[in-house]
């Protein structure tokens, strides 16, 4: 009697299960929604590329059933990464020259490799080995502007990674091409080509106020705001910056692009080292986020951006890597969000500025809010898009555990991600890449190192 | 006829070769040596606990036959890291109170996890855990101040790592001796009892020149130099302290441990921070070496260590991790020789200091002059002791390769690390511990945490 009620009830419970594609569950589900809700023995559900549902393990357990489970007893579930700012095909020119001046190391070493091997199969391939380093190490999102983004795109959806993507639009000839309206009008096709694309995100990209004419500008910013695309662009990178920019305009960048209206719509600015405190109330009136590449600032000795100032007026700051070629080296964003909050802590003095939690927040929610994606990524929440990453913690540097934050940001690293889901779907699994071969995307890395070394030893 | 020939030729071959116990080969061989040779297809041959030659492969194939050999074609070959300033235990408080101020961080949480849960056995679970992931990252030599420091070289011999170490002498109660001369009383039969040990360093260690009084540091250098062991000592890690000594004594920490003749013998200084440009002088005329810990200082807002000027002067520069709970959170000296180089190119402003190989010579052969074991360990040559790692190279980060100290300081990292000897033994292989079971020691360290948090708790 008692096991036919039983049965009864279960019939009961599976009716009036909700279905899903997939089940994740873990120890730790970090959510970063607005209330930073942090699940023990928690679940995700997804259902096509939406989370359906997030909460304690056993509630969505008796609520959904899915085709496809993944448990990780021993780990913590979070949003996955979004890198607000690279050049991710330069993965190939990793390293090529270290320790010099910014000067030396464009001028002797990036420009001359790049004029001599920057074509569109070298920007695939580029870019296709650092999405795989990307999604190792826990990145879902990540934003370029480079040459050839159309083969950006295509890397990017080949190995199911997000992107915002947009062709540099620079004074001189590029790579691809001879002219900035060139390259503007390459770009209003690839708006046009990518405007409805689940993974891909089309932007504007101009390299920075110093590097486009007012006119290139301005039309840049039109062109952005027709579709209602982001901008993506350098500002204030680096202290001469700011001192050319005071000797041509009379003012700081930021104040020199607003004077053109460069900033009335959706604006990614890159770096923001030597923001001064007015040039951040001009951004946050604007609603410019900033990607903070704290990595690349420091190897470049660029100077340490004031993104506690920044956070403190409201700016919306995200993380970024920038490029691999000299800036960073590689394309770890666990390591950039574990920078970010140490050197603002001897930067002002502090140990107490950028605590944990809100380091890891930069790295998700505050990286989506610069995107102007906070609705769609950055948190694990019902109706956002499935990226979601898991960090192991059954290895002696994650042991043992008192704070869930302070272990992602000061214990963690990008080697200890095991899974990553973009968009509903799976794309690392085990530490593995399921949509990129490794093996194959190294091996022809290793043969462009060949041709760029001979490249250069021959200028 | 041929064949015969070449029978006797191999035959005499082998009578002429030498024997080792084991030959490692690799893609490079880094020896770090005073030419800083860079041996591509390289091999180290080794018998007992030494090295015997360092050389192209084919060379060493040539003249040594080895009962053990471990091939690497793609991966770097280099010297064990070595960690020049840690508290090894202290990794079971990991990350329990980070974003702190020093002073809350100890008074609220480190004293009192320390009084109620610093016992013998923590200790030697808490270095046992230590000693595991350092191993797994690289390190082959590290350098201790803790307390029952004889539990901590018993936990470092059971690893197979090589330690200097030395009971920490402070001017109050300690979980492990009373007052300062129980202390030192204990250290004598501490540097009695390991004074010809083949892995442990036995050390003095004073707590710093603020938490002992200058009786004590007399004694201290009297005991230390009597048995020719290093002294271990914190020196200008905070402003406040170098403010506080100038109020208390008129001079700085330096100064005034000179003024008691503190540093008439071998001396590590950890941190020195806020070391003035005459006090490096002074550590340059007493060959005091300074153990720089770039993670603990920017965590913690102490501030950045002016290390170019340093080694400029002539200092003995090596690198230390700290201890894990809350200064660092870990033990990876590989994310610690990154953080030197990019943190002293932009607090100088020039990235040109401090140079991939040169941060590579501080985690080696500098950190072996600070200990003053620069005749036994640090580099890859004949005669030292057999301490050194293999990094992988057949992940992404990794590819391509334009230059080895490059990739080794700003894309590697600690997880990289596959292979361990230390003193002629194998301690790590294809990145598992040979020596520790890691599962047991983790679960270990797990009911530790359980434990420490109900104390906290209910303080």
């Amino acid at each position: 009697m008692i096991r036919s009620c039983i049965s009864a009830l279960l019939f009961i419970v599976c009716l009036h299960a909700e279905s899903a594609d997939r089940i994740w569950t873990a120890r730790y589900v970090v959510t970063m929604d607005a209330q930073h809700r942090l699940i023990e023995n928690g679940a995700v559900a997804v259902r096509g590329a939406n989370i359906v549902a997030v909460g304690p393990r056993a509630e969505i357990e008796a609520k959904f059933q899915a085709a496809e489970r993944l448990d990780r007893p021993d780990a913590i579930l979070m949003p996955g990464l979004i890198n607000t700012h690279t050049h991710a095909a330069m993965s190939l020119l990793r390293g090529i020259a270290d320790d010099r001046t910014l000067q030396d190391w464009l001028e002797h070493y990036i420009f001359p490799a790049e004029k001599k091997n920057v074509t569109p199969e070298f920007v695939f391939e580029g870019t296709r080995l650092a999405c795989l380093e990307m999604m190792l190490s826990g990145t879902t999102t990540f934003t370029d502007m480079y040459y050839f983004e159309d083969r950006v795109a295509e890397a990017a959806k080949e190995a199911g990674l997000r992107g915002v993507v947009g062709d540099t639009v620079i004074a001189f000839p590029s790579p691809d091409a001879k002219t900035p309206d060139d390259a503007l009008a390459w770009t209003e096709q690839f708006l046009q080509r990518y405007r409805n694309d689940p993974l891909i995100v089309p932007a504007v990209a101009v390299h920075s106020p110093y590097l486009a004419s007012a006119e290139t500008l301005r039309k840049a910013r039109a062109l952005a705001n027709q579709y209602g695309a982001p901008m993506l662009i350098h500002v204030s990178e680096t202290k001469k910056e700011n001192e050319d920019s005071e000797k041509a305009h009379g003012m700081s960048p930021a104040r020199y692009l607003d004077s053109l209206g460069f900033l009335n719509g959706r604006t990614v600015a890159a770096h923001g080292v030597w923001l001064s405190d007015s040039d951040i109330q001009l951004f946050h009136d604007h609603s410019v986020g900033v990607a903070h590449c704290p990595g690349s600032n420091m190897k470049l000795a660029s100077g340490v951006a004031p993104i506690t100032k920044m956070i403190a007026a409201g700016v919306a700051v995200g993380l970024g890597t920038d490029g691999p070629a000299g800036s960073n080296n590689d394309f770890d964003l666990m390591r950039d969000m574990y920078l970010a909050a140490v050197v603002q802590k001897v930067f002002t003095g502090n140990p107490q500025v950028l605590p944990a939690m809100q380091a890891v927040e930069l790295a998700t929610m505050g990286s989506a809010r610069v995107l102007g994606m906070q609705d769609t990524i950055g948190s694990l929440e019902p109706g956002k898009r499935a990226d979601m990453i898991v960090l192991r913690l059954d290895r002696p540097h994650a042991v043992p555990m008192y704070d869930v934050y302070s272990q992602i940001v000061y214990a963690l690293t990008g080697s200890d991600v095991e899974d990553v889901m973009v968009n509903g779907r799976t794309i690392v699994r085990d530490g593995v890449s399921t949509t990129l071969d490794a093996a194959r995307v190294m091996s022809i890395a290793r043969a462009y190192q060949s041709r760029i070394s001979s490249s250069l030893s021959t200028r």
